[in-house]
């Protein structure tokens, strides 16, 4: 096989409460990507379509990632990247996680699959530190594993798969606004409440449970952000009408996808996350925003191939 | 039904990385009661054994608890408790929340369980605002429900009931010194940092998931703590020594018990576990501190009838 196809999902992380540990991948939203492998040593960006991306490989976060594990190996080879941007940058469901997660993952398979999947988020993450400077993981874990996924530690790095429930979908509404995520990141205290850090821990062990005993009442309990959304919700046009208005109309929660600006809900079933989409786009129709909206199951394949 | 002997575990709050919203049941070391069906109304102790602790109703945890269980009643019947007290105030491992939970449950089985387990974990917390001066819910929450719990919230109050692996086994030792638990909350701070928070609610993930999954190494990855235990250790002597033996002998993980001063250490397998008390003993004889040690199975039942 010298040519590999591949969809590499949009991601949503920190789930609420899950800030920097939580996140989990879409299904009807991502980069489609072509890898080829090829003699000439070394990695080419040879097209981008969809979004105004450098095709300098250096410059590029699939490139920075696909150099990252090239490295790590005494490959004769060398690979030619195209990517079909299907997911906006700056939109907070992991643009640069899905393209760096796709392009190591594609290699590993072309190369027969000398690394595990625990590597290939390592190397992804370079691409993260090149798009944000920090090599953050929380997005491309869910891309690369599917379903739920937590980092539960950086030092040494340990991402878990959690099991996700059979009729999990979530509904995604990416206002366009612009935020950056260094701005997202600098708005935040560095100290919080001890009694608010408490309250999110005891969600973050309410969500794992509800998710492994599939319990959907559970899940919308544990779906409240002490920490985080009070601050960055502030950035986001008419959030808490969004909120409000999912919960309405049956989300089981709802909260910032990643550091913004889009919205995601959680919700048991396609039926309830069509509803919910629906209450979304009313808010943003009323205040006049322009927004894209996904509907999706929750993919517990990841990145696969087309 | 007039009379019951039941056996009250003692239990584990907070488990390293779950303070204030973890804890888990214990079966080999709890206190015996006997709860007597009278027709007297109101609620009696009428002997105490093994431990000095007042006979007034108001003054003691169980009376109190008993009371607040009868508060939203109607019934015809009063009770009488005596106490075989096998677990010492102040160890740390929910003297209080047995006896307070004790009593609750009892009577709730002697008129033919009106109230649900939650109903009673509220009743029982009247007994812990008696002993600590707060509600808390982290060790009579284990107690009733038996096994792993987490308290998720207090408004409104959410307890759930987390899997518990079968191969699980606690080693706790109490050495005999005193920490008040009030003492044990004013020495920490009311703010922490972000990048802790973070860690503690990875490890929470982390925790819950190796419950469920019965992933012994992730269990013990996960029991750690960086917000608690690093001020409330040094109140503990050779603590540092203790979890640095129990782990060289085995065990998944060590942290304080509750708010000390005993320390307890998670282990898979009995054989496990009692290599551990073997190395924590050491370490007391040591440096002359008088102890008591349980080696036990966690408990996935709670309370019992004997």
């Amino acid at each position: 096989m010298n040519e590999i196809k591949i969809f590499s999902p949009a991601t949503i992380a920190n789930v609420s409460c899950g800030f920097d540990v939580l996140g989990l991948a879409l299904d009807t939203v991502g980069d489609e990507m072509i890898i080829r492998k090829v003699k000439q040593k070394g990695v080419r960006i040879t097209k981008i379509i969809g979004q105004d991306l450098p095709l300098e490989t250096h410059k590029n976060v699939a490139g920075v990632a696909a150099l990252a594990f090239l490295a790590k190996t005494d490959s004769e080879f060398g690979f030619e990247i195209e990517i079909d941007k299907q997911i906006k940058p700056g939109s907070g469901i992991g643009s640069s996680a899905a393209s760096s997660a796709g392009a190591v993952w594609a290699i590993n398979e072309l190369l027969e699959k000398p690394f595990k999947t625990i590597d290939l988020v390592r190397f992804a993450m370079e691409g993260e530190r090149l798009a944000t400077g920090v090599a953050h993981a929380d997005n491309v874990a869910p891309a690369l594993f599917g379903g739920f996924t937590l980092v539960r530690s950086y030092e040494p790095l340990d991402i878990v798969s959690i099991h996700t429930p059979r009729e999990l979908f979530a509904t995604v509404i990416h206002p366009h606004i612009e935020i950056k995520t260094s701005d997202a990141r600098n708005i935040l205290k560095t100290k919080v409440p001890l009694k608010d850090a408490i309250k999110q821990w005891g969600n973050v062990g309410g969500l794992i449970s509800g998710l492994y005993t599939e319990d959907y009442d559970l899940i919308g309990r544990s779906l409240e952000d002490y920490i985080i959304e009070p601050i960055r919700s502030i950035l986001i046009p008419a959030f808490d009408a969004v909120k409000k208005q999912s919960l309405k109309a049956g989300a089981l929660g709802c909260g910032i996808s990643g550091s913004g600006p889009s919205i995601f809900a959680l919700c048991k079933g396609e039926e309830s996350a069509l509803n919910v989409a629906e209450a979304m786009k009313l808010v943003y129709n009323k205040v006049g925003v322009d927004y894209d909206i996904h509907v999706s199951k929750v993919n517990k394949k990841g990145i696969k191939i087309l």
